[in-house]
């Protein structure tokens, strides 16, 4: 029994036990063992994660339920320190964070280092947007009581939180898109409470972070329930997660397919609900004839580091080179190629991500006009993969949508356009992205600017001269786009904007002052900005618009 | 040939000639004939309408994806003129429209002549909305070249238009919630062309106002296709409108039954799209208990004026009050079983409605527990309806999830409460709802405010002392709420919140300043609100910001 020597010699908040969070408490699943594997090597590692039961996901529900209302009425000002409070104990464990994240994801520790304070960074920042006071949508149109040709009534309208929220973690950023990461931070932020299906991948980082939100409800005077994190094999525990009644919307990030049946599966529950899924994006990177002409081989060595950057385990990550045939493509292609080529390729996330990566390759290599340019070399880890470079024509190109099937990890498709035309004509062609990006010289600014407006219709960030890996958490940030890319592209999974997701307007008539909100109350005591008959400021309301 | 006759021998802006609009141009279909029908006989109504031919609606979607790039690339200003320019068109042929609507839905004059002043003024609206500079959600990070850990490239936001919409108007509001109602006016107004099937219960009207809508367009200079409108026999046509993939949203005020049938066709899409529909509400009206010993029969009273509003017609008739027995519960009740009983009842919009309020009536009273408390006069009309009471006890509602079933028209159900707890069980049991009202008097507000949390969650908008018919048209007005009175609570079809419902963000990461949207430039030449680094405001940019 050594998860239960694991419970008693170690202190939990370091050291992963095997254990669940419901409610307030870490509890043991009562289900089928699942466990997280190294990737170096295969094999499973300890402690054994019993699943869920039925009965624990109905717990975890109904605390989440009960907690709603405690939780969506406390301030601003409390849920910012909750959230400052997250961040502060995942920037104290970062040691054993990064320890438990490296031997589950086989991820760097630099790098997971990094992402420990980009996941308490998240926090802090909807701390900070918690306080600014618009993310309210504060709105009031005064009475009009001798309106034409009718009296206005007194009318307030301010944003409430949708009730508790599901979330999926992410396997390739165990700590910034997983149990603390943004769709987490973001749900809090608005007043939802979370119930989080722990990532299969990275068991022990999830229970370490899950400790954490925990104890920082706990220390912050949090309701029971307002956070749970479940554990699952399979699909079962996550479809009644997203089918629970008391569950009123969902985020996700990971495949299509799991975004896909997720939102089959809330748009049949008798009350739908919105999902958030993030998942599949092949990032077209544009390179436009000047800038190629310029530095071709320069951006062949750039777009080669972006490519294999994380073993090219990122969302963003360029799958797509689009380019007008030339001596610039020639010399970019010449880099890029040598640079796959010589690549040594990775440790990916699992077993399971590098067969699949490897057959998505070898299906994209085998379709009708598909080369394969360059192959690097594959470690000898059980998840080892190699970074491939293929090329096609653009008119195969924009004939054969299946070209733009996601290969997740350092595969890219180098599409080669006989002219600007045919280049537009494969932009035409291209489904939802989470990113485009140009490489444009001066020269190339026209041409740009043309195609600007049809990069705005198929993507949600569209970048210049860099590279789309690489997604800063900020105010103006768009993590997301149209379908594949997003089951919603209406926001953002990275970024402020994101707490909207999981709120709703409600508006109030006539109600009268003492029951107001304090957001939409005639002395604006919580200083939020407003919108008053249309116009913004944070202002009081003039006494003669007092009730 | 009645509809060439007509087509020749009066001006068609203020003559139906059974024509729709595809593009710029009034077109004859070329499908089956479809009439609407005078409610007071049942007699079809001249001209006839033949209905879209299937090219015909390949015809108005390929128009409107081609009308997009164009369209909304127009700014915010020349949209504005616009929607100014069909407000004026629809007041210039105010008779004209009333007349037709009249006919058509044998609403009364007065009410029909302030419906169009309703629809030219929420146009008007959206016009002044689109100047003052906020729908854009403009947010600018600028770049840190010297940021720690990594430099932070500069990030705009802002939102652009998902694209063409299909509009599916109401039968009970011929001109604000429909051709020209919010849909189209909030679709306009965040620059996605329009394409609407015309309600076969006012085509003349609906052919009147798209006349306007298209004279508009031409005289401002709108591309072709910015507008269409189709007519359809049966649920064809607009199943096909959903269906389109250049559809990229939908609007819908209507039954249930019809918003899930769009909503689960929008869902079976390749590339799924948003669906906007407004369905069912009972908008329950909480009686206090305070409030009842004061003045329950004076509330008997001006309910049941409520109810019997428009022929009860509103989605926000209140279907459903709930009220603590006692004397003043009494004096309730026979005050508004008095005005039910002498009520001389209404023609209906159409016979189906009228066919289906009785069923629908009978339906309800027909379950356990409920009783008829009055039941008014029917017109001999062939879509004339009557008022109806029922009641039931507390418990039996609590139980009986059916007897929240919407009945359109002027029935409602009163539901007598034990007690406050027994109050408090029947909100929790509520559905989801357009609006919430409570009459309270003050020795009522502690037990209001118990219950307002309750009904926030429950409901869009929650009114005080007042009745639920009439919804003002202002920036704070929230005219949505939970599943199922619309499929998506995050928004409003009323008000100026509606037009968010049709844009998406997008970031912008290191674009050059040529090539940058106006609203997210450095100088902020169309002065709109941003928020930069986080703070609101509508200053350009210093000068060491820019690029």
């Amino acid at each position: 029994m050594k998860r239960k020597e694991t419970l008693v010699s170690a202190p939990p908040q370091t050291c992963p036990t095997g254990a669940m969070v419901i409610g307030a408490e870490p509890v043991i699943g009562t289900g089928e063992e699942v466990r997280s594997a190294d990737p170096r090597t295969g094999a499973a590692i300890g402690p054994a994660y019993p699943a869920a039961s039925v009965e624990q996901v109905e717990r975890a529900c109904a605390l989440a339920a009960q907690a709603f209302p405690v939780f969506r009425a406390t301030t601003a000002e409390r849920r910012a320190e909750f959230l400052e409070c997250i961040a502060d104990l995942l920037d104290e464990r970062r040691e054993a964070l990064v320890e438990r994240a490296h031997l589950e994801t086989a991820l760097p520790r630099p790098r997971l280092t990094g992402e420990v304070g980009r996941t308490s960074g998240q926090l802090r920042l909807f701390a900070a947007e918690l306080r600014a006071g618009t993310w309210q949508g504060a709105r009031i149109d005064p009475a009009r009581p001798g309106g034409a040709p009718l009296p206005r009534p007194d009318i307030r309208q301010r944003r409430i939180p949708l009730g508790p929220v599901a979330v999926f973690g992410a396997s390739n950023f165990p700590l910034a898109f997983s149990t603390a990461g943004g769709d987490t931070a973001s749900a809090l932020a608005a007043g939802c409470p979370v119930v989080v299906k722990a990532h299969p991948a990275h068991l022990g980082t999830a229970e370490l972070a899950a400790r954490a939100i925990a104890d920082a409800a706990a220390e912050t005077g949090m309701p029971e329930g307002v956070f749970s994190q479940l554990v699952g094999s399979g699909t079962e525990i996550g479809a009644r997660l997203v089918s629970d009644p008391r569950i009123r919307a969902v985020g996700f990030t990971g495949s299509r397919g799991g975004g896909l049946a997720i939102a089959a599966a809330a748009a049949a529950r008798p009350v739908p609900i919105p999902v958030y899924a993030e998942m599949s994006s092949i990032n077209p990177v544009l390179l436009l004839p000047a800038a190629l002409g310029s530095r071709g081989a320069e951006l062949g060595d750039a777009f080669a580091g972006s490519l294999t950057l994380g073993a090219g385990q990122f969302c963003t990550n360029p799958g797509l080179v689009l380019a007008v045939d030339g001596p610039g493509l020639d010399a970019f292609t010449r880099a890029a190629a040598d640079a796959v080529a010589t690549n040594a390729g990775a440790t990916m996330l699992t077993t399971g991500i590098a067969d699949h990566y490897a057959t998505a390759g070898d299906t994209l290599t085998a379709r009708d006009g598909v080369d394969e340019l360059a192959r690097g070399s594959r470690p000898g880890d059980a998840a080892g993969g190699c970074a491939r470079l293929l090329t096609v024509a653009g008119a195969r190109f924009v004939a054969d949508p299946k070209l733009q099937a996601e290969v997740f990890g350092a595969t890219s498709l180098l599409v080669r356009c006989a002219d600007t035309t045919e280049l537009t004509a494969a932009v035409c062609a291209l489904e939802g992205q989470l990113t485009a990006t140009v490489h444009a010289d001066e020269a190339d600014y026209p041409l740009a600017a043309k195609l600007l407006p049809l990069l705005e219709e198929r993507a949600g960030r569209i970048l210049f001269d860099g590279w789309p890996t690489g997604v800063e958490v900020g105010h103006a940030m768009v993590h997301g786009g149209p379908f594949p890319a997003t089951t919603d592209p209406r926001s953002t999974s990275v970024g402020t904007l994101a707490i909207e997701r999981f709120l709703r307007p409600v508006a109030y008539q006539d109600v009268p002052a003492g029951l107001l909100p304090a957001e939409v109350r005639d002395d604006n005591p919580v200083g939020v900005w407003r919108r008053l008959d249309g116009e913004p400021g944070r202002d009081a309301l003039a006494a003669d618009s007092a009730d």
